[in-house]
């Protein structure tokens, strides 16, 4: 049904707000191209729009935040989980190309969907989406499920523009950037704690990046922070990785078994101090949600 | 003078918009403990506090963001530049080490200083900023000046928990956690176009990090968007660089002459394909910016 070419973000004359009275008027415009599915996307190009609309039991809607459940293993028509969902599924498959690439996702809510969000009839566009964060769990059916985290961007000229505040000139410069976020890297003070008990060291390469005066890395929670992982700052579920490693590692490309032995794209030791007393049930929760169990 | 302990963040009784009559009284709680100097930092500990007192001429100050002139080489009577400064200075390397750390500035304006944000007499607290760019330039006066590009990050554990709320459980849940914006990757249409020339392989070590559905590479500016640099997001002004080299790169760690030739802490050759016309002036902006010309 997707014969027309996929469009990313803004589409010309329907601003956040807008609303459908049924998925068809989505069609013309590209704003939605797959009548009765919920992701409009594919591993290639990414995804570009979804619907939520009450056919996953397990979605979640905070209005700035979704945790969006993906595509395949429901019974269409109860919308019961019957099997497990899959990274080979298209549309799950695009909502990690636009996690990898930092493209836009429109968000589109129906009126199935339940959610004090949620329009009383038709379908309401709530604007640009950044997916943050993708894993699989098992859900309440007690088949794994892929999920999503996404994050409110902003829709509008008006509104990319002020999030870009600091990027850009306030007086109409033409060297405004309309840009979106690929990544953002937090720091706690525990985490501080751990890359100076590694002296930034890496614990999986060892290399400590130099700067003018001193040294870079990146403190990854194990179990991440955040609904709905509910991961602690403590340093038995942080790890002072380098900020490929600290890619690799969130997005599920290696893990860690119980032993410190690392799985998947990367071979060899986690390197661990005695000091640092890593939590099993953290290192557990990774596997399970990056398929490594 | 600072014989007290550096503390960072914030401190008891002291909120955002809290009126000082003068410097002393900054003292005994160590909000800022260097009277007469406008850093309060070092190289080993980072920066904890600056004071914004007009003692530059090149300070540019538009509230949220702040494009802060380190120390040294000014005539303290004048306030004019007649030396360079240098990163040798302690609390120039300190506010480096605070944007490596990800560490929280405390920012004070004083009536001196020209904004329309300063008290008419006194001093003020801006709230807590966070470091997220340094580099040297040639200032007004002609000898070069460390620079450091600040950005508001909120003040109280209030303002904090707003800021984080992807981060945390809104329900006031034990899992909050306090964090700061160590890094933040932003991504352009002009990016992914150049990424995707090079399939994702960084043009440094050709290393392209393998996801569950593509590649992961970032697109880095060579001079950087937003002022005051007003970096064009054209791609003779991009690179596509892996993550440990964006962050080298941006920290000023290695730069690149005209022949495409790595200097500084790594050497070799950049890899460049003939679609991609690098700017020679963009590559002359960065050489000049991390004291490489």
């Amino acid at each position: 049904m997707a014969s027309r070419s996929i469009i990313f973000g803004e589409i010309t004359d329907i601003p956040e707000g807008h609303w459908f009275n049924g998925r068809k008027e989505m069609m013309p415009t590209s704003f939605h191209r797959n009548w009765g599915q919920g992701i409009d996307g594919n591993k290639q190009e990414g995804t570009s729009a979804i619907v939520l609309s009450g056919g996953y039991e397990d979605d979640e809607d905070s209005g700035d935040e979704i945790i969006y459940t993906g595509a395949g293993g429901n019974d269409p028509n109860t919308g019961k989980q019957i099997a497990d969902q899959t990274w080979d599924n298209a549309g799950n498959a695009g909502l990690f190309t636009s996690w990898d690439r930092g493209l836009l996702v429109r968000v589109i809510r129906g009126h199935q969907h339940k959610s004090e969000y949620s329009p009383k009839e038709g379908y309401t566009y709530a604007g640009l989406y950044s997916v943050v964060d993708a894993w699989r769990e098992t859900g309440k059916s007690g088949f794994k499920i892929c999920r999503f985290r996404l994050i409110y961007n902003g829709d509008s000229g008006e509104q990319a523009e002020s999030a870009e505040k600091t990027l850009s000139d306030k007086k109409g410069s033409k060297n405004r950037v309309k840009s979106t976020i690929l990544r953002l890297v937090r720091d706690t003070k525990i985490s501080n704690e751990i890359k100076q008990l590694y002296e930034y060291k890496c614990q999986v390469c060892e290399l400590a990046i130099a700067t003018k005066t001193g040294f870079y890395a990146e403190g990854a929670h194990i179990k991440p922070v955040g609904k709905p992982h509910n991961g602690d700052d403590r340093s038995s579920n942080l790890l002072c990785l380098c900020p490929n490693h600290h890619v690799m590692f969130d997005k599920g490309m290696f893990s860690i078994t119980d032993q410190h032995d690392l799985v998947g794209c990367v071979s060899g030791q986690l390197f661990v101090k005695t000091a640092h007393d890593i939590a099993s049930s953290n290192l557990k929760y990774h596997r399970e949600t990056h398929g490594f169990d």
